[in-house]
Order: C-alpha cells, then sequence, then structure tokens
C-alpha cells in the first residue's frame, strides 16, 4: 500500500545511518556477523514494520531485515523501532527497491526468506513485478542458503495461486500450504493489515517452500 | 458418502456386465481398443457417478471409467446410464476398492485420473487411506502415462492442503492449483454434491499435477 509522503522521512532516514539503510552494499556477505546471530530473515515489502517489529521480539535471536521501496513507510518502520523503549539491536531496514538484493546479500546468505501480503500487481502486463515472479525467485534462489526458506502469506486468490505455481516450476520444494492459516493457532504475528481480513472473516492463505539441497543430486 | 444398501444392485450388476465390472482383469492394457479412444480418463471413488455421466456427454471422445467401492452407488451409476435415452459408447463402471487398480490397468495406460471429494479420512491415523497419500500415488505414477494427468477437487481444506503437499513431495509437477475454483467459468460439471457447498459460499479446492515426462532426465 502506498502511503502519503511524509515530509519527516528524508531527514530521518538520514539521521538513522545504523537502522536504516539507503544502500548496504558494504554489509554483502557480513550480516550475520553484524548483527550477531545464525539465522538472517529478510523481509521483502515490510510496509510499516509492524510484523518485523513483532517477529524481532519474537525471535529476539535472530537478525532480521526488513525491505521496503516506499520512503515514507520505511521510515516509519525505522521510527517505531526507536522511538520504542526495547532495543530491537538485530532489526534493520534498507529503503530501496527488492530488483537491487544482490549488491546487499551475498550467495547464500540469508536463511529465511517472508513475502507477507505483496502487491498482488493485478494486471496480466505487471504480473512479472510479483515478488514472486521468476526474475525475483532467481535473486531468492541465490540469496537463500540451501534448504532456506520462504514463507509467503496473502489475502489475494490470484496472486497466492500464480505463487504456488512459479514456486514449484522453479524448483522450489513445497514445505507447507494453508488455505486458511489462521484457522490455525500460530507464532506468527498478526499485523493491523491482516487483522482487517480476519474482521471479515475472509482467509489467509500461506505457502512455505525450501530450496533444495544442491549437494543432493537428482537423476 | 456411504449410502443405504439397495437390494437391486447385486443383481443389477450381475446383468450388466458390459456397463459395469466386478474385476475387468482382461481388459488390462486393452482399454483404449475397447472403448475407441486416445484417452482414457479415470475416476477413483465416483459416487453415484453425476460427474463420469456428464463427462461423458461432454467429452464424447473419451472414454471414461468410473470405479466406486460403494456396491449401492456404482450400481446407481450404471443404472442411470442404462436408464438413460443417451446411449453412452464410451463410459464404464468397475465396483471394486482402488488398492486393487494394477490389476486392471497396465503400466501407462490411463491418461487422467480425476479425484472428486474424495473421503478426507480426518483421524491422524486414517491420513494413509486418502486417495492422495503415497500408497495410491505410487500406483497412479505407475499406469497414467507420462505427463498424464491428476485433477483433484475437494471442499475439505486439511485434505486438500495434505494432498497438495503429498502430491508435491511424491515428484508431481504442479499445472495448476486453485482456491476457489468456482470463481471462473468452467466446463468441469458441477455435481449435486458440490452444488451444496457452493449454496453455502464455500470454496472448491482444485489442484491439477502432471507426472514428470521419464525421458527428461534431471541432474
Amino acid at each position: 500500500m502506498r502511503m502519503r509522503k511524509k515530509k519527516w522521512a528524508e531527514p530521518f532516514i538520514d539521521a538513522h545511518p545504523d537502522r536504516i539503510y539507503r544502500d548496504p552494499s558494504e554489509y554483502k556477505g557480513k550480516w550475520h556477523q553484524l548483527l550477531d546471530t545464525s539465522t538472517i530473515r529478510l523481509e521483502i515489502g515490510c510496509g510499516k514494520g509492524g510484523y518485523s517489529r513483532q517477529m524481532a521480539l519474537l525471535y529476539p535471536e535472530d537478525g532480521y531485515i526488513g525491505l521496503e521501496k516506499d520512503v515514507s513507510a520505511a521510515a516509519v518502520s525505522a521510527r517505531k523501532v526507536e522511538e520504542d523503549e526495547r532495543p530491537y539491536p538485530k532489526l534493520r531496514y534498507i529503503v530501496n527497491q527488492a530488483a537491487n538484493l544482490r549488491l546487499w546479500f551475498a550467495k547464500e546468505e540469508v536463511d529465511i526468506i517472508h513475502l507477507n501480503f505483496s502487491d498482488p500487481w493485478p494486471k496480466k502486463g505487471e504480473h512479472k513485478r510479483r515478488l514472486s515472479s521468476k526474475q525475483f525467485l532467481e535473486m531468492y534462489d541465490e540469496i537463500l542458503r540451501p534448504e532456506g526458506m520462504i514463507l509467503m502469506k496473502t489475502d489475494n486468490v490470484s496472486l497466492f495461486e500464480d505463487s504456488v505455481v512459479s514456486f514449484m516450476e522453479y524448483g522450489f520444494e513445497m514445505v507447507k500450504i494453508s488455505v486458511d492459516y489462521r484457522r490455525d493457532e500460530h507464532d506468527d504475528p498478526i499485523t493491523e493489515y491482516e487483522e482487517k481480513f480476519l474482521a471479515l472473516h475472509q482467509p489467509i492463505y500461506f505457502v512455505c517452500v525450501k530450496k533444495r539441497n544442491c549437494d543432493t543430486i537428482e537423476v
């Protein structure tokens, strides 16, 4: 969701270079070290960061990086963290485009990718912009470690169905699929955005896929 | 669904040996020839045969074999066909258990398998009885031709989710998935059973998978 432009966003980002990066190329290959963790989670399209903050509290040992192209939304994410009395030592944001992932992450550097309520790009001609289109899967495949996972949640039927086929066609392995994710209890945080769908009794779709371990050669 | 036992069922089956078979082992490897067709469709668990009759009319060139273990349901299927003024020349039924598929179908003899609203066997200990469990997938894999397809429809969330994972784990290829199959128009016939769910605005789940072509060796 596009949000209204906030005037304070750019200066805030410049004032917090250790929380939110415009181009963190210098950390490529060094994220585990920087965040002192064995697990790097990367959320692509983190919006205003509600999910990332809750995840950082839920998994304090894991590094969490939220990527968001919308400057105002990314700034809101970072400001909410800075204004919180809790420290969030392993949570960072990147304000930039997902197309540049390779600039910031080395091969096999990421453990888990989160895609939450991504833009469905409903028009046929725009499908290749979806975060589950082949061009993005090639990037995820490159930056994910072997057996690293992609976890996707969405309310959008068409995005979900096409993404599942896209993951399978690309060669990711299916780990779990749910056509009504919230019918069971999960630790997984519920954002304000998701809350709206749940209030309307609309199902949330979920799929988890795994990168093949290339040591295992199939014939 | 189990139906009340019908006294006329057994005699009816015995009286129509060219429409409904108890054990068609003699046709193993000869179905395309028997039904004079290039395409053999096999529905496993055809119930009272509503879907099979509509399919036979919709695809008059295809051979269609409905398998049903419930004697009364299978007899209803065959009787409805016999009582119809239309001839249904390529439609047959088998009254027997799916576990015996290998007795009646040769390797790669079937083109398309249909699984419609199969028994969900909800208890954990019974999951292996599901028609999408590994033991059945091994049989389907054997009797399906390369690139032959399995089309599954169900209203049952848990059966659907587990079946999708089961198909993928087994190594079938995902062709299409839908979490609300009836939101688009399809030729695919709607049975009375399915109509009930649609009237309640409950989604029908659909997945189509394809048997890998073994000529293509993956490394």
